[in-house]
């Protein structure tokens, strides 16, 4: 009555068995040398990969943004992360000014409600931290399961806050068993500088990366750090992209501080000469931080090898190159920000990563599912595959080679920013608390059939 | 017919769960949420970690050293080392000068063989590396199951080598697969300052740390790594035990190095104020490097929380004060280096790290354990509790307290560094390939039950 | 005709020579061996040092703070000043919220004229930089010989500037010649300790500097630093006080930035334990940042002598105790921030510096006066003794040991941070543009013989 | 009966002034603005500078080298140095090894003697550092003026000494008031790669540099301070030319260390492109440390700019290409190293230093004179232009603009690794303790003329 994976090379955080991997209900309840059968349902694995199912702990589903709606909801986001080996995705919570943090999450619950495939926890960016909000930060992680929070120190005269916000919010975060997210760039700085270039004719989409210069993500990343430290907290900087800024996340670890760093697939693989591309077509790269030099690919790269950095989210924040990211050809400042990264996220780290000799399996493993859900409150229910564990599993066949495009990809959106790379390995087979959801070319779950899941709270990681 | 392991939390390097284990023959066949008596001789672990046995990266056990030889040998040493719940050593094989290392390494499985109660496997301390014995480095490395090798940064004059031979060295076993390990101090430094000591009359055993200053160690560390990265060559500092050599590997990691560090539970816990003792009684302290100023102790913790220091071994290499000790009773270079604690190196990590809240339990099986055997090539089967991984296994009882003494310690010696110290912990049983060797206060192996276990080749190592 | 000092040891940032020194008029016009009398005024200055006179480039000097005004103005703060070898003063005009900054100098020129007994200068520390001020930025420099700007990084709601100001300041400065100085402490951390301290009840002036940790001065200095590397403008951060700060100013110059640290007397001789003298003592020791952990003291030294600070200023601001510190009695928050130091900024570091060892006397000079002039502009009309320079000379007597005390300085307050300090060294005579303005005990100069200065543009620095 | 120059700027280390300077006999008596004609011989320097005379502190005149001579001695040497400016060298005795140190300086007083047209001191290279020679040290401080010593971290199995010896020496010369100076490479790498690329055939000019990388020397630098810092000495790192090695030298100042850098100036204009010239004429190059990757450039002019490095020598080493670095024509180790240099050092760092804005007159001085002369003892003497300083002195005219080469120096070599380059600012008159030696394209001066000058023990020096 169970399903039984059997044959499969079970990879966790840190071991490689070949075992199989027996799941009654929507757990693991056995892993064994050699399970009977015994009228399970039996699911081959053998050349195969058993990962856990990718927790992604980074995604904008059905968001907002510059007087438009990411491409992707929670119906399309959901599924299309589940083609790509991840079953639960931890989404941003937009809280809007004037509004209590309670009523944005329970926006962002609707949302979600009745359209995810697979299962979902929230962070929640705080967009005006009042101090009525500020006293909501312990209630949602006592009552509601929400544990992280996000501020900007970007995004001026919009989603930035002050130094004074930022270090209470540390503080209060720090007291409450919360962990805090930056986004880190001087957002004062590139104000200046977006300002001048518009004011000087430069409109095309270049100028996104050079009125935000890398050395505004170090100076931000920096600060934090320093406030983290003041506040005894911790602190989790998203999407690093530079030297200057991963740099500092390990100037800080080496210091002992708990800080945490997390960078994203489009920043190993993409760099800066992709805004120069031809007709516009540099806008599917508007992100920010943006892309980056080159050079600092090989950087990221080494940081996750040693565990310099710990988080790996896909930042998914899809807009359509019609119609969306056009709102800015006049004006790179109105290119919506963002890219669809959901579906590709662990095969580019499992191609360009594992399969070209840059990192191991089990750091695999650990960036893809593991250390995301320790950081964020939902292991072991999450991110590994242990007794007890909820089934969430990936069967990877690492020789399939395929070329990723949007002409193939299963996000709802006209652009994919990884167009063209051919690579090997691909999630055959994706379990979400048991069930199968995707079946090799063919999703087979259901809308509506994934879970909230509540963020216990931080404690000390050991990653 | 097996043994089951019934009702503990199986804890890895990175999970925690709650199950039963199956052990049969040598081997863990399965894990699970309730496996069936079935016949099998259960062992109830309700309320107690379940942890991979302990290997210990770093032991001494029937070396010479300075005219008598260590106080315990692979029958005592590693019956103490079970009680302690260290179920692998790898022992340090000293090459003569004059020898070849296949012969060394025969006289240390001469040594082992029909004496030691635990498995173990070798590394290799090359004593003189004229040009033929380079050349046997890649025949123990495909032969002989031995992967790593020790250079001396110190020693004058004995077992010091030169960089050249470092250099060529590193080439030579990252080439052939193997990982140098080094003793970083500036041996050279050290010999100018002890002679000096000497000569003034300054003969008591605080002068061993006078002589061996922090920076003598941050110099010889920062060089092996630099000399490590123009061989492109893997790097394991043994033994590290201030601020300035913990800083330069962290630094260097920063840098994408692969270059790892080991602690030891003595300079975790103890400093030079131990070498103040009356009565000769600073002697037990004398080991190299030497015990630090008290500030180092939270530097350390801090590289262990932080995973900035990868291996942790006990350098247990016990000589008593009766005897051996009072060699140098007149004067300090005398006095042989070392102490016993390859007993207490889990329950001091246990101790002061878990139960006091400065690691969490993945990082300390990491460190007793699955590091230790990953960087040496005995992993998967020794170093986790995994399908087909062998039977090394801990029953920990959390809640015992009890205060370590050189009277009720199991180690062949007069002393204990950790006198006195009451930590809480303690293994209660101990299994070694499926075979239970301790069982409470009583040691229920055999001497000679222990295998040799050769090591693989280093590879990329996700730590 | 000319004023002759004749057989003193002139001592110059590079130079150190026994020879006489020939005024005409108001300046030097001749050093040589051995000048004629031929009916000058003859000075006897063998076994003397002659001296440039001193430039302070950081004093406040008749400035309103928090409801009261500094107890010196510029009558009494310029003679105190020549008392202690200093011949210029660079004050700093405090721009008030709706003002311009020309009128703010204006009010500036008014206090110091007819009432300055030595020359001046001015900086303007900027309180709105609203565009149009933004825009006289310029036009000072050109026309008003004010070629430095100050801006501070605290005192949150008042002075604090946001980093889009501080940017925008850095850049603007930078193409119009001039140099911006930052009082670098994070603002926003601090008014969050402050008002969670009064909250507490902890009122005492030991919560001044417990409630501005050295934390905040490093952040705020690390990212000044970044905002200027990103603006291309050379940075002048004034009153460094502790390890965090000045290794990021040491950093910076690694790098090959134009960034340039200032420190002050009272950070190499005085520390935080003052804060806990008995019946509100220690309130004549608040001042922002405030006095450190001694340990910082003998790193402040190292960066002076190895050149790694290089400005060297009183950062006088006086304020009585009985009625003006008395104001934040029940409050530390409302002691009004300042210590006399105009008159001793000299004495201090010739006596802890060059008599006791920790610099030479090119480095003295070079601090007290010549890079001072550098760096803002009155070089080569200040700073040095050559020739054309202005006759600004100090006629310097090492041998004389005095005790520091309110009860003998010049200045109008009534109290004094270096109390019974016993000092080696005195300023014997001191000339203004060739006139004696102190001879002995006597003042004999005259209020009002002070000029105005003109900065010239800031240039590349060798210092 | 003087000489009188009138009317030039005069610059030293830290002033520029419009002044005429008087000469008496051979020192300087006047700096004054307008000194009576009154029979003295004019010199018109109106529109030129007037330089000290430059101080070059590092050159191998008449040295044997891998079993041929170079092509300079005193006699070509010293006139070629004149015409470029300079006018004291302290040039290396090379202590051979079997012989005393002050036998060896006998032989270097009898090379110079006779044949040198302008001053020169001398360091001492020791070879051999046995018992009997470390005691000399001190002799050599007290009786010799001979106060610096140089000590090889490279050229294994020649003139390298190990640890014990460098620290015994730093320890040695730190008490007897001497200054030490290291050539900071690791031979034994170098020794490895040497002979690895010999017998690959690797044998032209460019594998001088592989086989000699800058992590070689990084790692040399780092080693020496750290040995100076546990000998509590000061420490004088030659021929600095990499990023890795200078930020080294910048890390220990920041830290307070007493640790001083030099660079030459082929190391800021050539880089190891220039080692894939035709024709073996790569060789010319051939030099140790190696030229480097362009990048290194302008991280060398910044530790310029900022005084991260304070010393500036030739490394004069001249070979004729034809006859002696054709020895190595098969075999790049046999390339005797150097390069001619002596002549065009200020030359080089007046055009691409002051000249196109990388670094003030100021610094000019410090470089080519002032801090050489402090920091080996020879100040006031020489060094600057000060009464009672040697008149050594160069007018210098800015405006001149010439090609610099082999054809037309006059330096007794057939190659010029400046060839080619087109600078403008040329030496015009040379002074050398009042007499003119070079006066314009003419020597003037004689052969013989030069003086031995005693260096004075090494005190605390300011820059």
């Amino acid at each position: 009555m169970g399903t039984l994976i059997r044959g499969g090379t079970i990879v966790t955080a840190s071991d490689i068995q070949r075992a199989d991997v027996l799941i009654e209900g929507e757990q693991v309840v056995a892993i064994a040398a050699d399970i009977p059968v015994q009228g399970h349902q039996v699911v081959e694995a053998k050349g195969r990969y058993v990962f856990p199912g990718g927790v992604d702990p980074h995604t904008h589903l059905d968001m907002p943004f510059g007087g438009t709606v990411t491409a992707d909801d929670f119906r399309t986001g959901t599924m299309a992360a589940a083609f790509g080996g991840t079953t639960t995705v931890i989404d941003f919570v937009l809280h809007a000014k004037g509004d209590t943090l309670k009523n944005s999450l329970h926006v962002w619950h609707a949302k979600a409600e009745g359209k995810a495939a697979i299962d979902y926890a929230f962070h929640v960016m705080i967009g005006d931290l009042r101090d009525e909000v500020m006293a909501e930060i312990p209630r949602l992680v006592e009552e509601e399961g929400v544990t992280s929070f996000k501020l900007f120190m970007a995004y001026k005269n919009n989603l930035q806050v002050d130094d004074e916000t930022l270090f209470r919010a540390l503080r209060m975060a720090g007291q409450a068993g919360a962990l805090v997210q930056v986004h880190a760039e001087n957002g004062d700085v590139i104000d200046v500088l977006v300002k001048e270039a518009l004011a000087n004719g430069q409109t095309e989409p270049k100028y996104h990366a050079l009125t935000r210069p890398p050395e505004a993500e170090g100076e931000a990343t920096v600060r934090a750090i320093h406030l983290a430290e003041m506040a005894k907290a911790p602190l989790y900087v998203v999407h690093v992209t530079c030297a200057q800024a991963a740099d500092a996340i390990s100037d800080a670890r080496k210091r002992g501080l708990a800080v945490y760093g997390e960078t994203c697939p489009q920043y190993l693989v993409c760099d800066n000469s992709d805004y120069e591309r031809p007709d516009f077509a540099g806008a599917k790269y508007v992100m920010s931080p943006p892309l980056r030099e080159k050079s600092n690919q090989e950087v990221l790269w080494n940081k996750l090898k040693n565990a310099e950095l710990q988080g790996f989210g896909s930042d998914q924040c899809s807009f359509n190159l019609k119609g969306q990211k056009e709102l800015g050809r006049d004006d790179f400042s109105r290119i919506p920000n963002g890219a669809p990264t959901i579906e590709d996220r662990m095969g580019i780290l499992y191609h360009y990563g594992v399969q070209e000799g840059r990192i191991g399996l089990n750091r695999f493993v650990a960036l893809t599912a593991t250390n995301n859900a320790k950081l964020f409150g939902l292991f072991p229910r999450k991110g590994t595959i242990a007794i007890g564990s909820d089934a969430d599993i990936v069967i990877w066949d690492p020789t399939v080679e395929r070329t990723l495009s949007a002409a193939t990809h299963h996000m709802n959106v006209d652009n994919n920013i990884f167009e063209g790379m051919t690579v090997r390995g691909k999630a055959e087979k994706v379990f979400v608390r048991g069930k199968m959801v995707i079946d090799g070319e063919k999703f087979v779950g259901t809308a509506g059939y994934g879970h909230f899941v509540p963020c216990a709270k931080f404690s000390q990681v050991d990653l």
